[in-house]
């Protein structure tokens, strides 16, 4: 991280107003450098970079890195803590998916005039509990001006040892299909605080939205399946389109009973007043659990890590292999609905777009 | 990376006219994944993380990231190949600046609507250019859709021996500081830009442009410095700020002799038409060239190491004892003019900003 002094009235950069909000020499030395105390690699974020030894016993660094954008990933509304936390965790999702221990993390920061001290005080609130509650470092980053929308990079690393790590291309026909928690709760929590859901009691409103604004990234659950899963990814696209990654990279298909995908109390609810609701769960994205293939011989070792750990863990379908001829996601993602029949998702229910 | 496929008509997201622009999918898989050919450890981008074995011999990692916003860091209308370029620069200047080997990039691209499949396609060509230029790889990344101005984060992985890597903080009163290349270039490129230097011929202008837009990122200069800097940076604030972060790293203050700093002919040309350039020459920013500190006793060192690198060093001053009191950067930078006389910039010409 480093400091900038750009020169006066260069039109070509975006200063900051002094009277409103810290530049970015104090923004990094009065919030960030304390975080940065954690991990010595972080160099106390006083040099271009950050130095780490290699892991201990040869492990591997798993390294991934996700982008959110206001208005976009998360409500420009949204309080300050939880928006780090999400960025945060949407990355340790990563880490999950991966069976990685997670290490620390790389911040970018780029800032909107909408985000003043105060708002930072709180976006720094939440980094340093989710650091602290996950047991990582700050290890260095980046903080801009932008005219446009806050954006937050965060690159996460973390540590496998050597060929155990979760890959989303080891599933075969026959595995038996799992997901962590439940899904859906993500989508219809946006949907939630965009007010469509006004028939719902506001606590289970409430218990969406907060679904959706922090996500449980399933990091001892990945640890977990090391060994156990042949292949495993975290929920971020929708149940359905993650399914078809899966599939994709595991060169089979898929069949999933909906009626065996674990909801929560409010999403069912949605669900019986409007079937359509469906679509939305299944198809909608932010669900950060795990979604993974194990062999149905360990049926009781993963029920049995779910006990341990305390997390529901329920089986939602198979694999199969491919269709014949070119393949398509519908092709790859067969959904099975109550009565045993096929079960298209609307036609404008699933759009590929960016996120 | 992972394709998102969005829920249609979701007013929280952010999708994109599949008419002019590829999907993220079809961006990673057309794109992406051919430059990720270039290292194993970026699993041709088809998983969630990339997963990285030990460097060889113990070798330290040495991490990094640079966020470039349009319209902050790059002018909208520049070419997107040297868009991607200098965005890979800014980041390969601070492994040059810790004496690391480049490994590899993550890329984060927030694309705006401005950016479609020609300008991807361009932005692509540069940064295949420069892997290869910089015998890197692609190693993972994220892409995601942006209301405001396109946004690009890096972070870069190198590798440096146990305890060699170079920093700010080891400078000493009497070390000698060198600059490589010349100093301003950056910064008058951006006022060519933007046609504030009419009275330059054209080549000059372009001249000047093109180090704006182009860094040179010292990576050579970075490897042959370790063991024989104190301290180094790269000059990415502007001279008097980044020797400024070097002072204050090493407890000590600096003189600078104005008319040591070397110029090109077009920067030279400018203050010869009017000193206030000077200003900008000293405290505008994107040069990308190493401002370090060593003992004289190693003077020839260094001069062998610039003819062998083929690269101008140049003496600029030295650092001296910090100054009694509290110290500002007015009190540990010293400028010292063509007469002898300490020179003070402007009192606007500098300011805290965020870049």
């Amino acid at each position: 991280m480093t400091a900038a002094r750009t020169e006066d009235g260069s039109p070509g950069r975006h200063d900051v107003d002094r009277g409103t909000r810290r530049g970015e020499f104090d923004l990094i030395t009065s919030l960030f450098a304390p975080l940065a105390r954690r991990h010595p690699a972080a160099l106390n974020l006083a040099d271009d970079a950050a130095v780490l030894p290699p892991p201990e016993g040869g492990q591997h660094t798993v390294v991934s890195m996700d982008t959110l954008v206001s208005g976009v990933h998360f409500l420009p509304d949204d309080p300050a803590d939880l928006v780090a936390r999400k960025a945060m965790r949407v990355n340790l999702s990563d880490m999950a998916a991966m069976g990685a221990r997670p290490l620390g993390v790389f911040l970018s920061v780029a800032l909107s005039p909408a985000e003043g001290d105060t708002w930072m005080d709180r976006f720094t609130e939440g980094l340093e509990r989710d650091l602290g509650d996950f047991d990582m470092g700050l290890l260095g980053g980046d903080t801009v001006a932008t005219p446009g929308p806050a954006t937050f990079s965060i690159t996460i690393l973390g540590t496998v040892p050597p060929g155990t790590h979760l890959s989303r291309g080891g599933g075969r026909p026959g595995d038996r299909l799992w997901v962590s928690g439940t899904i859906g709760d993500g989508a219809l929590g946006l949907k939630a605080l965009q007010g469509e859901l006004p028939f719902l009691q506001e606590d289970m409103r409430a218990a969406l939205a907060d679904r959706y604004r922090l996500p449980r990234p399933r990091v001892a659950l990945g640890l977990g399946l090391r060994g156990l899963a042949t292949a495993a990814l975290d929920i971020s696209d929708g149940l359905v389109a993650d399914l078809d990654h899966m599939c994709r990279a595991s060169g089979c298909a898929a069949r999933v009973e909906t009626a065996s995908v674990p909801l929560s109390t409010p999403v069912r609810r949605c669900i019986d007043m409007d079937a359509a609701w469906l679509d939305a769960v299944l198809g909608g994205g932010d669900d950060y659990e795990l979604l993974f293939a194990v062999p149905p011989a360990r049926d009781t070792a993963v029920h049995a890590l779910g006990v341990r750990l305390g997390i529901p863990l329920t089986p939602v379908g198979e694999l199969i292999p491919a269709a014949p001829g070119e393949a398509t996601s519908e092709t790859r993602v067969c959904l099975v609905g109550p009565t045993g029949a096929p079960l298209t998702p609307r036609a404008s229910g699933y759009r590929h777009g960016w996120d």
